[in-house]
């Protein structure tokens, strides 16, 4: 676990795809500090500091979830829903990064709170593209409130 | 009003801020579609086809809605708040774009729903680079759902 403040939490069970996030990631936005959890329920124990993460003494909430949808053990609307409904994290912009164009998948992350939906382009370049302009737009220029939401060790 | 799809609402009483957006808009994003209403019961309006708008017989959604927060008549975060709060307007994304930095304003309008909050630029270039971007964000990138919330007119 880091020291420095996380600004991006990246949930994505695919490798490959993890990879290649952080290698954008890490090319246009170069000092971000991104945490990658690989599945559900790991992200809901990062994000609500339970399980492996119940000591973890993070002082501050990412500027950014970026959560792919099809996820192991916990499914990534569920994940979604968690966060959005629970006033320590519902502030947190959540952005959908995922290969699904299913209107189903689509239609419930907007009910369900998503902040926006990304489909993972399959060209590489274009991939590149979409993450360094997400990190601008959600790193550089939203606004987010000044989070409080301090999840104190075994809370 | 207007026969082709409308792309952008905007919502914004100042007349000098409104004419700077669609200067940007036009400028970066040539061919898009942009409505303007000046005050917060005429978003509302425009949205529910209420009012001057009953007649409206507007075939699809906005594919974002840029919304000032100190608005005449019906504040933004109201505004904000009836269109997050009914199944028929919920999956549009709402970007606050005001040049309000305070707390409660940030905080509030992540509580009801927003999808992004962005503070206007004081300086010209800067602002029409915040629109620019703004624009390849949520027109080109970000996915919607296939919005089928067609509000027949006078209902």
């Amino acid at each position: 676990m880091t020291h420095l403040p996380t600004e991006i939490l990246l949930v994505e069970d695919n490798p490959n795809d993890a990879e290649l996030a952080l290698y954008a990631l890490h090319r246009y936005h170069g000092s971000t500090q991104v945490d990658v959890v690989h599945d559900g329920a790991e992200a809901l124990d990062y994000m609500f500091s339970t399980g492996a993460y119940a000591a973890s003494t993070r002082e501050s909430n990412p500027k950014v979830i970026l959560l792919d949808l099809k996820l192991p053990k916990v499914d990534g609307l569920e994940v979604l829903e968690r966060i959005k409904s629970d006033p320590r994290t519902q502030t947190i912009p959540v952005v959908v990064l995922t290969s699904s164009r299913e209107e189903s998948d689509i239609q419930r992350s907007y009910e369900l709170g998503v902040n926006s939906y990304l489909v993972k382009p399959i060209d590489f370049e274009q991939f590149t593209e979409v993450v360094r302009l997400l990190g601008v737009y959600w790193l550089h220029h939203n606004q987010l409130p000044f989070l409080k939401s301090i999840f104190p060790a075994g809370e």
